[in-house]
């Protein structure tokens, strides 16, 4: 046992020491069965996979990208990359074939293993040079993935990597339309995975349920490692269904759940809510934007107490928590520093404010932007993360979010980048100038709002400028409206002014 | 925030800074009252307290003898040292004076903070050479540990002591009957800790009842360290005593309890277990020796899960662990590694094999015995921490102590080495050799018995003989029985044989 214990490969191959026998994961398997995996059977499998890439020329610090629905394969295949030393990059399902073009070429992957659901996207993606190895989970044109584990030989030592060593790249979109690949370490998931596990209490017998993607961060270190570090069981669902999540909920005796209040609320207007049994549900944390009052009163009314927090992909993600006797007392407010993150509210000059830019630091904060200097160093200057959000700290030390320096909104969980739609809307033949901007929406909580300047004697209604934007963004970040008027308003030097297009279009649809 | 995050210093301090107003720690005041420490004030305190010994001129690296009860200051004291990069080394008062004298001068120490209570064993400690600081909790002929907090400057940042570096020093005694001071590091405190964390689950509500003396490391890492990670409370009182523990048990809502099995047998016989509210308890741990399945059943009606463990000193101690859904199906095993912890039954070759000495490895085991290069060689010899416990493992990985290398035997929870006691019985002028061995005992698993071989025509009887010894060494070491024998069974080379003095003096008194 001579690691750096912080080594993520270390987890399932330790856990299969210890716990062969336990479930470790359970995924669906048609409409109305489900499949277990040991820790044994899973730390196998990984096993495998980490020989069939080692076997194909992948090795340590290479990029391994991935286009998975959530499944055991994704976590093998994380596992595997964290066993030799290479790097995950999940990719979205929810992007454009373009968009993914993008982030294969940039991270330089020379893997790629897919989901026979995505084939579609994958399109010109393995005619990349340089690509060594692709594998489909399902049938498709490229080798099987389950063909490739059973002809594997097992790798089985997971490799000693450091702390500083980089796991994955997460792409995030940016405040200048291109996509930055946000370098996450052994250490950062160490890290922030201890935070969840010190703030929540996770035990052996903890049956969490994982109903986001697991392209996100937020997919793996909000509950889904943590669990799993401590020998619990995770069961996963490929997407969020009401139905479905209440049927699994009682009958899979969940523990714990995660999710985004769009969820939430989904669930609990659901006519299955009353009727269902809630009772082995003790926690339900929740990210992406704070919690209405009443929505958490009708949890806690069933025993469920919700730990909130805020987080971004740079810092793996998790920063600050709200813990549940905090939820109503605090409502609004995004929560506390995590015991492993240093957050704080700082003003132009970098000094502790009570209103300013939220900078985090610790050791849950990414190594930088895959081969961009230049964006790593202004993001992560003097040391410290700056998240571009604005907050608000009390005397307590709880933060509340207040506004965005960043130009962005969140759709049902997704950060969407104006800039990046803009960009795209620029193109359109008909399109002088466009602006973008969230506005309130009842179910997604916020939705994208085109505001668009059409050319002198030029014609385009709504439906052709989304159709236009579909074909080059993902779906999510399609505008869902789209209004038109003759002059945006600027400022004497050209700037746009987002809070008067605000004022004037930003009501709910 | 740049600390090796592994820094014992950091908990407290960030604690604070998180939850400065949640309980820390209870402590008993006189007989029927409690006063509180909210993590904020037990912080300050402890800066207030590396402030004083700075003052002092206690550096990083200097050793700190500490004899103290279980109270705050306790906790106080370690965490000062952490802050400060010194060495704490807990003293037992169970020891005689010499015996202290030994550690004191072993370890070099320049600073001694004590109790009150036990002023009569400072004795001539005081007057050490190079002793700088030396403060008395409560009142005596020393400066008031009170006051020095008071008049301190407080020294609020922590310093960032390496993973590697001495955080304490505990006392063994040995075979040769020499004691000897494992060095603990910081990280060896903070991996040990994490071992529990994810065996236990702990939590911020987490109120954890301490009743076992804290001069042992299993007082600290067992339950005590790992609830004040996870922002919970401690219980502590001074020593147990079961009416006492049933009182606080309920009136404090205790959701854990460390122990060892005299202390849950004591309770489940005692008149007040049936009408006790016990409902707060999930879970107790158990170190010292095997629980019998019967006393198991019974804690199990009252809803309470054990969680059994092996461990010793120089591991920090956590080994082994046993779950509580074994309990019943592994009665009589120590258990299965914990998470960090490397644990193996090798034969005499070091090759593994079903039936042999008990080795660990991972980052629990200590950096080795102070000042005793070749004591440490041979412990850690490989690489490996060598237990000299004789352990069976099975097929699904758990270890049962099936014997001893060293010549040792427990009792009430406290080792006790036959060599060390004997040296003292071959000083008595009637004496001309004498052997001791544990026998079984019904309150405190084993106890000790002397067979002695008296001079021709001198006389002693056992009250003189156990006389003697008291005035020597601990209280708990004293034989609790003494049998007079005209000659020990030796080998050919003079080994005593133990087994065939235990075949013939080791029933049950």
């Amino acid at each position: 046992m001579n690691f750096p214990f912080e080594s993520v490969g270390f987890w399932l191959w330790r856990r299969a020491q210890l716990t062969p026998n336990r479930v470790a994961l359970s995924v669906p398997v048609g409409e109305d069965s489900r499949h277990e995996f040991t820790y044994a059977e899973l730390d196998e499998r990984t096993a495998r996979l980490a020989g069939a890439l080692t076997a194909s020329g992948i090795a340590a610090g290479d990029r391994v990208a991935m286009l998975l629905s959530n499944g055991n394969e994704y976590i093998e295949a994380l596992f595997a990359c964290a066993r030799i030393g290479a790097i995950a990059v999940p990719l979205s399902f929810r992007l454009a074939a373009a968009e993914l073009e993008f982030m294969m070429e940039d991270s330089g992957s020379t893997a790629l293993i897919y989901g026979q659901e995505w084939s579609s996207l994958v399109g010109t993606l393995r005619e990349r040079t340089g690509v060594k190895a692709i594998f489909v989970v399902g049938s498709g044109p490229d080798p099987s993935y389950e063909d490739a584990l059973r002809e594997a030989e097992l790798l089985t030592e997971p490799r000693a990597c450091a702390v500083d060593d980089v796991l994955a790249i997460f792409y995030t979109s940016g405040t200048t339309g291109v996509p930055k690949g946000a370098m996450l370490t052994h250490g950062n998931f160490f890290w922030t995975n201890l935070n969840l596990v010190f703030s929540f209490g996770y035990y052996q017998d903890e049956r969490t349920l994982v109903v986001l993607p697991m392209f996100h961060v937020g997919g793996w270190n909000a509950n889904l490692l943590a669990t799993m570090l401590s020998g619990g069981t995770v069961v996963l669902e490929r997407s969020f269904d009401p139905e479905r999540a209440f049927r699994i909920i009682s009958a899979e005796h969940i523990t714990s759940i995660m999710g985004v209040p769009t969820i939430y609320q989904m669930l609990a207007d659901h006519s299955d809510w009353a009727a269902t049994d809630l009772s082995s549900v003790r926690g339900a944390l929740c990210g992406g934007a704070p919690l209405p009052v009443p929505l958490i009163r009708r949890y806690q009314e069933r025993g469920i107490r919700f730990i909130q927090g805020y987080g971004l992909t740079e810092a793996a993600p998790n920063c600050l928590i709200l813990p549940p006797e905090d939820s109503v007392r605090k409502a609004g407010a995004a929560g506390r520093p995590y015991f492993y993150a240093d957050v704080r509210v700082v003003d132009e000059a970098g000094t502790d404010a009570d209103e300013g830019e939220i900078i985090v630091g610790g050791p849950g904060v990414m190594k930088g932007y895959w081969n961009r200097p230049d964006a790593t160093a202004e993001t992560l200057r003097g040391g410290w993360l700056h998240t571009g959000d604005i907050g608000r700290i009390d005397d307590e030390g709880y933060i509340t979010i207040v506004d965005r320096v960043k130009d962005m909104y969140i759709s049902g969980g997704e950060n969407v980048y104006p800039a990046e739609v803009e960009k795209v809307l620029a193109g359109h033949p008909a399109v002088v100038e466009a602006a973008v901007i969230g506005i309130p929406d009842e179910r997604w909580g916020e939705s994208g709002r085109a505001i668009v300047v059409l050319r002198n004697g030029a014609e385009a209604d709504a439906n052709e400028i989304q159709a236009f934007c579909a074909e080059r963004l993902a779906k999510f970040k399609v505008p869902a409206s789209v209004v038109f008027t003759d002059t945006l308003p600027r400022n004497p030097t050209g700037k746009l002014l987002k809070t008067q297009l605000r004022e004037r279009f930003g009501g709910a649809r």
